[in-house]
């Protein structure tokens, strides 16, 4: 069972300040390279697997979807993303349950679209997930998923560093060692699965999913110009964007 | 127009100390894990790109290949796989001739295994050496390659340190930033091309190849009983091992 750190208090609240909690789907600075991937979503049958508040179930009703679904362990968050909808006239009404991502249970070719954003390095069975999602789509539908790159959950102490010649760097050790990882993020004791990019896409390719889509994100010269500060993320890109397709 | 670093005096006689040149396929760790997906060459078409010594050319004719034919930049090290060639009774003669790959001309649908070790990540233009191979091959024919892993290729200054903790890290910066690294390996001045992971994957998927394997190579447990100190490679794989299908 992955951890619920969502449902702590201190947790809860750290997380409801960040950029992409109060801002949602604009305060996330890949999400114009991960909506590419998802692609249309007009007339589709959509599961959203770590929905948190729902702004990515509430984006994807309003685009037309023909069905909703948002699943997620955190009680706190599923309470929120239920009060929040804001109902489009017409649009499909967004189902939410919780369900422990590593016991999760979907009726076989229900969906066209499964997505999962910044999930995927919570889980500790990631075989089975996989297994479960590429089950659940129907033949041509398509899985698209970001998680934290690699390069963030593999060292033991993350964080840029100043090395002897003055430049900042980014210490890697233990990538190849795969498992947990305890960090503070937000608060002490978050508990990630360091797994290597070559790990996810094998369990895709293991699964039955065919690969159609990899990104190793960083900011564009855009982003840059407008947040300066995001330059660091060129050093070691923070998020790995996925998509893969059930052939 | 890749750099002809290997028909360098210096170069050629370093390289010729290392491990995988005085005792070929043998003396490379990952040759196992390139083995596997290389799989059966029994009757194939084989094509080396960036052949060398000309060691996997002589392992495939050995193995039964129809034909073998390695191609390589360096006039001195085809001269000497060119002297080397023991031949076994029965064997494909190996065709050996020079080409900058990348101004690659291959027939097209002529080969059924396309093969590259530690050789991209010289190429300049990796799309239209990737587009040329996989015109090269029949539907369903197979590349397969190693690269330099770009958590080697991509720092400023590639070397582990050791940081305030006394413990060895890899100091990762540039990791977005592609394009050249001119670093001292064996000699000083070399160019390599720094490239992500997703980028070689992308380009791969654009010239119409299906991913089928993706690894970051560092050694098992039985190699690390053997050689202790490669658990350095632990940290960070030193190569990428990739293969692919033509659909």
């Amino acid at each position: 069972m992955a951890q619920n750190i969502y449902d702590d208090d201190a947790f809860f609240d750290a997380y409801g300040q960040l950029p992409r909690s109060v801002r949602g789907l604009d305060g996330a600075p890949e999400w114009p390279t991960l909506r590419a991937l998802v692609g249309d979503v007009a007339g589709r049958r959509v599961v959203d697997l770590g929905c948190g508040y729902g702004w990515f179930c509430r984006w994807v009703a309003d685009a037309g979807a023909a069905s909703v679904r948002g699943i997620d362990l955190a009680e706190r968050m599923l309470a929120r993303a239920a009060a929040e909808r804001d109902p489009t006239p017409g649009a499909a009404a967004i189902h939410y349950d919780r369900q422990d991502l590593d016991q999760l249970e979907l009726a076989p070719r229900s969906f066209d679209v499964a997505y999962s954003s910044l999930t995927l390095h919570y889980l500790v069975d990631l075989d089975r997930f996989l297994s479960t999602v590429h089950d659940a789509l129907v033949t041509g539908g398509r899985f698209v998923f970001s998680a934290e790159h690699p390069l963030c959950t593999a060292p033991s102490h993350p964080g840029f560093v100043t090395d002897a010649r003055g430049r900042s760097i980014w210490p890697v050790d233990r990538y190849l060692d795969q498992g947990p990882r305890t960090t503070n993020w937000l608060v002490p004791g978050v508990v990630k699965q360091h797994r290597t990019i070559a790990t996810y896409v094998s369990s895709l390719l293991d699964a039955g999913f065919r690969l159609t889509d990899l990104v190793e994100w960083g900011p564009d010269a855009e982003q840059l110009a407008s947040e300066p500060g995001w330059s660091v993320e060129l050093d070691r890109p923070p998020f790995l964007l996925v998509g893969a397709e059930r052939s």
